[in-house]
Formats: C-alpha cells, sequence, structure tokens
C-alpha cells in the first residue's frame, strides 16, 4: 500500500503560500485571483510536479485505493440479470492485481442512487465509479462532475460526458437476431424492450427497428417491459393477444424471453414452430431450455475488466480514452426455425 | 464519522507497562504470563474500561466503517444464483442506514477466497466479514480467527466457531416437498444435491433422506451435482437412465430443476404427468414457466438484514447471540403431480 505520494493542491497552496480555494480557481483558470498570484500558483504547480490529471486524487486528502459501484436494480431483478455478476468478476480480477477494493451498493431507487453517489464521495470511500445502465439525458454524469468523481460510464452517454466511456454495441447482435429471423422467412417481427429510459434498452429497440426497416420489413409492435419474467410474460401475452400475431419476438433479455416461451406454451403454441423466439444475455440456463434459445452473447466479464483498468488509470492520471469492446454475437439455438405457413407467411 | 475512540489492547499495555502479547495472553488467561503481571494487566484493563467485546475494535488502529464480504462461486454460477444479489440488497439496507459500506469480492477458488480475507484483514479495509457457503470443516473459520476478523456466519459451522450465526432452516421445505410429493403417491423420489462440500447442500440432502425414511420409503438415488443448468441437466440424464428411473425428484436449486424439466421434455416426459419436479430458491422465473416450478422460498433479502445488523452489533462490542430466521417453505405450483399408475406406483 505503500506509494510515492503525488502533490496535492494543498502541497501547492502550501508553496504559493495561498489558500487551496485560490489555488484551485488560479488552476481552472476562473477569474477572481490576481495575475501575479495567478503566475506564482502555476509555477508552483509545475516546480512540484502537479497536473491537472492529478486533480481528482489531490481533491482529497489521500486515496482510498478503492473503487465504488452503485446499482440501481430492483433485488429480485439483480438476483436472475447474469450481467452484474459477470461484470463484477471481471473487475474484482483487476481490482485485485493492483490491491484495491470493490465499495458496492445496491439501491432501490433513482434518488437513493444519488444518494448512494454522495455518500461514497463524502466519505472518500472511494477513488472513482462506474456508471452502469447510463440513462437518457443521465443526470448522473453532472453529479460526478460535481462531486469530482472520477469515472467510467459503461456506454457512451447521451449527454456531454468528461469521463471515458467502455462500450459494447449492442445493435450487432440484434441486427442478427433480425436477419437470421428474416432469412427464415419471418414477415412479423415484434420486440419485447427493456425500460425505455435506459440507453440499452432504446438501443436495441432501435436495433430491431432499423433492421427490420433494411430488411424492406415494417417493424411489428414493440412492447416496453422491465427485465423481469412477469413482466416478459405480460408483454407476450398482449402480443399474443393481437388480432395480427406477431410469428417472433425478439426479447431485451433472456429473462423475458424464457417467460414468453412458457405462454405461448400455455397457449397450445409451439416454439419454434408456431413462435420464434431470441433472448439477450445467452445466460447459462438458455443452451439447457427445451426448445434451447437463441440468444445474442456479450462479454460482460471481459466488459468489467476493461471497465476497471480503464478507471484505475483514469485515477491514476494517466490518459485515457474510451474503448470499444467486441460487439454482441447473435447465438443461434432450436427456439427460432421458420414461420408456420399461415397467416403470417403471405406478405 | 467522528467517535468516541474505546481503549485498545495497546493502551492497556501501555498503562500494565508490558506487551500487547502480555496483554493479549493475560486476557484470554492464557498461560505464560505470571500471576502478578497478569494481575496488573486486568487491573488496567478495568481501569481503562476495555472489555472482550471491544476487542475486534481494539486491534486494529481505527475502524473502517465498512464490512466485507467475499463471494467464491465462478461468475456464471453468481449469474444465475437469486441469493446473492437479494442477500446483498439486504445487507444494504441496514448498512446505509448506520453509513456503512460493503466491501465486495469475487474470487474464483478457494485459495483466492482465503487470500480475500487475508488482504482485507491486513488493508483495515474492513471491521468484520460475512461468511457465506459454509463448507465441510470450513478452514475460514479458524482462518479469521487468526486474523482477528469479527465475523457472522450464514448458517452453524460443523466446527467449533467464536462467531454469532444466523441461521435459515432449510430442511422444512425439503421435508415438505418430500411430503407433498409422498401424499401425491410418489414412492421413488430422487435428488440432485448441490456441491457436496457445502453444508446447505448436505443439509438439503439429509432433509430429503431423513423425510423419506419417515415415510418408510426407501430414499431414491442422490446425484451430486453443482447448482448449475448444466450439472442439473446431467444429472437428470443420469437418473433418467436408469433401469427404474425416479417418478419425482427434488433439485437443491430451481435453475437445475428448470435445466432437469427440459431435459424430461426433451425425452418426451411430460412434467408433471410423467415425472414431478421441485426446485429450491423460488426465483422469479419459477411462478413463469411452464408448467410452473414448484419451489422451496426463504427470504435471503431479510437473512442479509439481519446478519448486517448481527455483524455491526458485533463490531460495535454488543453482546450478540444466534438469531434463527424463519424457515424454508414450501410453494406449491404445476411442476408436481401424482406419479403415472405404472410402473412405479406400485410398492
Amino acid at each position: 500500500m505503500v506509494r510515492q505520494r503525488r502533490p496535492t493542491i494543498t502541497d501547492v497552496a502550501r508553496a504559493a503560500g495561498v489558500s487551496k480555494g485560490a489555488v484551485s480557481f488560479a488552476l481552472n483558470g476562473r477569474p477572481g485571483v490576481a495575475e501575479e498570484t495567478r503566475q506564482r500558483i502555476l509555477a508552483a504547480a509545475k516546480e512540484l510536479g502537479w497536473t491537472p490529471s492529478h486533480r481528482a486524487r489531490a481533491l482529497s486528502a489521500s486515496r482510498a485505493f478503492a473503487v465504488g459501484l452503485v446499482l440501481a436494480r430492483p433485488p429480485e431483478l439483480l438476483g436472475v440479470d447474469p450481467f452484474f455478476p459477470a461484470f463484477i468478476a471481471g473487475v474484482e480480477r483487476v481490482l485485485a492485481e493492483r490491491n484495491q477494493a470493490l465499495v458496492l451498493q445496491v439501491v432501490t431507487s433513482q434518488r437513493a442512487e444519488e444518494d448512494g453517489y454522495r455518500r461514497l464521495a463524502a466519505d472518500g470511500r472511494v477513488d472513482g465509479v462506474f456508471l452502469l445502465d447510463l440513462r437518457v439525458a443521465d443526470p448522473r454524469i453532472a453529479l460526478l462532475k460535481q462531486l469530482r468523481l472520477p469515472a467510467v460510464t459503461l456506454g457512451r452517454p447521451d449527454v456531454a460526458s468528461p469521463f471515458p466511456a467502455v462500450l459494447v454495441d449492442d445493435r450487432p447482435g440484434i441486427t442478427a437476431a433480425v436477419s437470421h429471423l428474416v432469412e427464415l422467412g419471418h414477415r412479423h417481427v415484434a420486440h419485447v424492450a427493456g425500460p425505455e429510459h435506459f440507453l440499452h434498452g432504446a438501443a436495441r429497440r432501435d436495433a430491431w427497428e432499423g433492421a427490420l426497416r433494411a430488411a424492406g420489413l415494417p417493424p411489428g409492435p414493440c412492447v416496453p417491459s422491465d427485465f423481469s419474467a412477469a413482466g416478459g410474460a405480460r408483454a407476450t401475452r398482449q402480443l399474443l393477444d393481437l388480432a395480427d400475431p406477431p410469428s417472433a419476438i425478439i426479447y431485451a433479455n433472456d429473462l423475458m424471453a424464457m417467460a414468453g416461451m412458457a405462454v405461448a406454451r400455455e397457449r397450445g403454441i409451439d416454439v419454434p414452430g408456431g413462435l420464434s423466439v431470441t433472448g439477450f444475455d445467452d445466460t447459462e440456463l438458455a443452451a439447457h431450455l427445451s426448445p434451447a434459445l437463441t440468444s445474442v452473447r456479450t462479454d460482460p466479464s471481459g466488459w468489467g475488466g476493461v471497465a476497471a483498468r480503464t478507471l484505475l488509470d483514469l485515477i491514476d492520471g494517466d490518459g485515457v480514452a474510451d474503448v470499444e469492446m467486441p460487439p454482441a454475437q447473435l447465438v443461434v439455438r432450436a427456439s427460432t426455425a421458420a414461420p408456420p405457413p399461415t397467416p403470417h407467411q403471405a406478405p
């Protein structure tokens, strides 16, 4: 745990004979500091080797040698979402190498989530955080900026962000699922989406819609849901109740797809004979269902490792860029087949 | 975060003019300290208000205001095990109330797990830890004792333990599942067990065996497995390949039961008409399968909350006792029914 101590704003202030606030103002180029003082501060900072990239560390008295993760999901969903444990395992592998710890918070509301970040920052428990489940116009970007908490986002926010992003493109996986179904002869492909306020939910929906349009087909109905089995079952019933039900459904995760397969079975609809189904996540169970579930595979553990390395490099003051991970890939199994001859196959 | 500092062993040693080791020996009543010295040490300890219940804190220079959890499970299993996220959510609820943090480590081997505890202790990152997935003759009990890390065990170890235990009795749930199947007419009830080195795996197996014997029936075959879908599928194939296959299978978790149902379906065996199946955990998906899965429900989130309160009380030096949680309960759904008339019903 012994590291060479890097210069802090306090050191610069002491060397220049000014307050910490004056240093902060001067280094940020904000008005309110006389030019002579400003020059003295900059000279002191240069002399000490202080650079803006050290600011994150410099703002806290010491390093926590830990990073934080705040998960805002209902526990019953966390329990069935294979992403988080695999992601965390990938993070931990890198943290262990560098003798860093992970501080985890599981919260159940957006408000509690923001309090979580505030608490992590106020207590100086972590040197940086991961930002998962990016939302539309995500308010956490501004919050973390305000809290001066270094962060890495999983995916690219739709608002200006000062933080590096580690990206996995979900879209090629969904696009491949649509192409696979279209090649099998499907013309009426519906989507059961994840929560619409999540960017990844929206990205999967957009990919589904875009791929159908590219194939010259009108997107079938889209039902927004919540990634739970109950939500997936409900959305599937809605779709199957339609006067013109889809011949295939692309689900935004495996859990909803599994519940959807059960709903079809209860109604006497054979999967894949009467309804083709695809999932997303490629959970361990997917390959062991009957029929085995066609799904889209990403590498959450690899993603976690790269995100951890990027965050630690950022905290260390190294220059870091966005990192693009291999895109999501379709895994074809037995839950997809040609559509029934009527009524959907006719254009 | 300001708390009144409590007396440490160092304080006692200083007041008595002896080494910390001598204090430790004297306070633990171990030989090697002259009686006069011992009396002086005890007097100093009394004078300073040091009590054994403060030892945990006293041994570290300061408190971390955090607790630790080391999970040793393959990530792909963590991703499908609903227990941990729900347990962690329950822990977090209590930690948030008391402004404590959770430091999580996910490791993939028993060796890495022990290193994890050593690291947590050496870095002073946590004031105490949760001990999950107790194993037969669990070496972590001695390790944590040696590391002087306060701990709460989930379940009661089969070795002498200085740590409070928070208990959920799995057995009534399994016993109820066996009774339910016996009442339906099953005489040949098999078990697909969890890993045998886990005490909870062994407890579920023993409950299955005991309940069958109590009903005057010979326990059907038991196949030890690993809680994974792949393992559940493999074990189910083994059982169905037997010359005299069981008419019902009690699985040690839902995931293995779900994979088992798929294996039966692939072989043209109707569930529950040709094979009854029960799970354990009552995952969210269990109610949304076709047929819906009969399972055993516990309350991992409530368990996490009580475990966290117990651990924090222990760290605070309060006297804590073992806590018994409500036992596991059977939830009957559609995956269990009377056995087929032949060949299993005949005694």
